[in-house]
């Protein structure tokens, strides 16, 4: 091949080169040109076509890295064989993505995963954004993987105080959620764990050990949580537990249960249990009680904080405090994954705890979540012939078990159907419970107002009382 | 027992209530009350201490709730028997973490995995976090696991015009970070997998697979990329590439191999290509190449991209595009865990993209690195006695091979003694090489001044010719 007649544009707002190496681009892929021709000299061909050499040596160096052409020394440019098609499609156009049945509106809605969203202070948070913002650059190094030295110090200061927590910073893992913690700690604890949870229990982190491809085991509770002897039996050697207000129960694991589960662990060698403390911050009578990983002497307790309950569920910022006895395979495993959360965020955090806003923002939000607590209380008085009720004076949902007869589907549907919508039990059962076969339900009050709660609870009084 | 003598401080900031629930606690804690004990009534201690009654019950209760005594119906209290220590341990004292050696700084430091902070516009992404927190309560709802759908349709966008990578947004998933998204793939693609990775290659990369349970093994390279011989002897089932400019080596795979290695994919069933097209954004001579996913036919590849070199690496987003043949996996197992990155960034990040922030500060970003990339190679102009260039052209670093006898070893002692850090291959080399037997280094000329470079490479010719 001498001569390549491409006709090029000089108006054209497409650069010369660029119109050579499109048409020589084109005309390979096209198979005009065959693989093995040697192409013009870079020299000749800008002679032929009147335009700098550099011009076409610019267009031949693209073909040369995009792999159309190579060039052998001494030699000049010669066509590639090309496997496979080359063209490239048009983007598939985008599917609007369907609203499925769980994410239809209800007027009122008992939703157990909500928190009240007015009640958090914004203006605050802005400001302090500003603050973090100002520090310029620096918030934009890659950071620690375990989260930055500032904001764990003030966690484990804060944990002490508030939850009995006993930590140093350098136990403090950060993290963007919960889920994440979990594949983290998989990392960390390794293949073939057997976990017990619960039964019913929080789901997400059932189907999240599932998914790692964790053996899991649910165990019947009694009214002090977990039972001991079924743990025993499962040959389980990780309990994952949440002893400040199971979820969805409600239960209040006692001193003495915790103490049994502590003996537990530290019964054979690799024991573990996962303290989920998921809305410990929301207790409306007597005194918080502290953290299971306060009286843990053995370095057997995980324990697992969040802000998804106490700030928002969607910043993403959870935490786990590792037993000492985790800190070297963290070390070796768990340090080479970087960080989740980004700087600015653990920043944002770690000035509003510190500067007492945190504590303020918990201090009013406990004081409405009670008077809604104590309002959905009130007027559960007047249904008790419909229904009992369990799981209150923490947290920010109550559980209902049916005296009259109603089941758990049922009374979903009937609640539908005015409007309403309330959780079934069974949603959280690992077991197969059926809703036909459960006679409870759960109600979230965080999200509502006292005037949709009065609704809700008006309209549901009238189609539960059969 | 019939009295207990508390002595109560009316004048006390600490209610009457809690003064009677921390005597007791202490005497059941130090066993002064011993199991079994039964507590006097209510009624009666209350009359005792001259409180109200409910002052007593509100102890009683919060006793209750943490375990210490039990109320027996008809019966009374009584004091539990309580396993294992209670005390409470003051929080150990935090020890400051130590700097490493690799935390050393120095005044020319040639970082591989650094930026130019000062060409981020502060001022523009201020502004939109301003404009992203108006929207107030919404932005504070747990989002789409996946991520949001609006950010996912500008990326679409994005990654089909800049990058030729075909999908919809129902393929793209939001992560925190690379190093999350590989544990999710791990979910994703399950347990056994045998990953193939260039050698030498992105370390952190190599170990978080080493870390999820995965055998990894390295392929040789030649001038192309990953040597297809090697990698079919390999029996691996998941190639781990960077086609668009390989790290640390920093080729270009041209098309020729790009097409052999989905050759290679569709070989066999279950075989994967994982494409990390991590710094791609950067190209200083001639046009983009398209993406390996954009000539996918047979859906094997995985697309990983990520803001940690465009934008910054803090901010913790990346996201991958996963063939259809995975988005029923994706659905069944990943989608359980929640999103890792809040919303607020993901809204952010989606409108620096919509509102063309994100293509001129790419434009301006490449105009300064190219700067830099073309002074570094004119200052290694003068020192083709000492080493040859590789790997320019594309990205944030550029490979010297010393052709002068000096050992990679040799050459960081050297530069370290002259106080400039330049980065040993050997440290992403998988198969064992050691920094005597290599002879290359890697210079990153991201985030130094071209003052720094100027003064960093004087240092670095006078100390190397020898």
């Amino acid at each position: 091949m001498k001569e390549l007649t491409i006709s090029l544009n000089t108006k054209s707002r497409v650069p010369l080169y660029e119109q050579i190496y499109r048409y020589l681009k084109t005309e390979i892929q096209r198979r005009q040109i065959p693989a093995g021709e040697c192409l013009p000299s870079s020299r000749s061909l800008a002679a032929y076509l009147q335009v700098s050499r550099s011009t076409v040596d610019m267009a031949y160096l693209q073909l040369v890295s995009e792999g159309y052409i190579e060039s052998v020394p001494c030699r000049g440019y010669f066509v590639c064989e090309l496997e496979g098609m080359l063209q490239i499609p048009q983007a598939r156009p985008a599917v609007p993505e369907e609203k499925t049945e769980s994410d239809k509106e209800y007027a009122w809605d008992f939703a157990v995963n909500g928190i009240d969203e007015k009640g958090f202070p914004y203006n605050q948070w802005k400001k302090i954004t500003r603050e973090v913002q100002k520090e310029g650059p620096s918030l934009f190094e890659l950071g620690n993987p375990q989260g930055e030295a500032g904001l764990r110090s003030v966690l484990a200061s804060y944990l002490h105080h508030a939850r009995g927590v006993s930590c140093s910073p350098e136990q403090i893992v950060v993290g963007a959620g919960n889920d994440y913690l979990l594949m983290l700690l998989r990392v960390i604890l390794g293949d073939g764990r057997r976990i017990a949870m619960e039964n019913p229990t929080y789901k997400s982190a059932y189907l999240c050990f599932c998914h790692l491809g964790y053996q899991v085991q649910g165990i019947a509770m009694d009214e002090y949580g977990m039972q001991m002897d079924e743990l025993e039996r499962s040959g389980a050697d990780t309990a994952y537990v949440m002893p400040s207000h199971q979820f969805p129960m409600g239960n209040v694991m006692p001193l003495k249960r915790r103490m049994q589960l502590l003996s537990w662990a530290a019964g054979e060698e690799n024991r573990y249990i996962l303290e989920d403390d998921y809305d410990s911050e929301f207790r409306y009578r007597g005194k918080p009680i502290p953290a299971l990983q306060g009286y843990d002497r053995k370095e057997r307790v995980i324990y697992l904080g969040t802000f998804s309950k106490s700030v928002a569920p969607s910043i993403r910022i959870s935490y786990m405090v590792l037993p000492q006895s985790l800190m070297k395979s963290y070390e070796e495993r768990g340090r080479d994954f970087s960080v989740t959360v980004s700087k600015a965020d653990q920043k944002i955090i770690e000035m509003f705890i510190r500067e007492g806003h945190y504590e303020r923002h918990l201090n009013r939000m406990r004081a409405l979540y009670k008077s809604k607590h104590d309002l959905l209380l009130s007027l559960l008085k007047q249904m008790t012939d419909i229904c009992q009720v369990s799981g209150e004076n923490a947290g920010l949902h109550v559980v209902l078990r049916f005296v009259n007869g109603l089941t758990e589907k049922e009374a979903i549907i009937r609640a539908e159907n005015a409007g309403v919508r309330v959780y079934g039990i069974s949603e959280y059962d690992t077991s197969g419970l059926e809703g036909e076969k459960s006679d409870r339900v759960i109600l979230g009050y965080a999200s509502m107002s006292e005037k949709q709660m009065e609704e809700g609870m008006r309209r549901l009084q009238e189609i539960w009382r059969q």
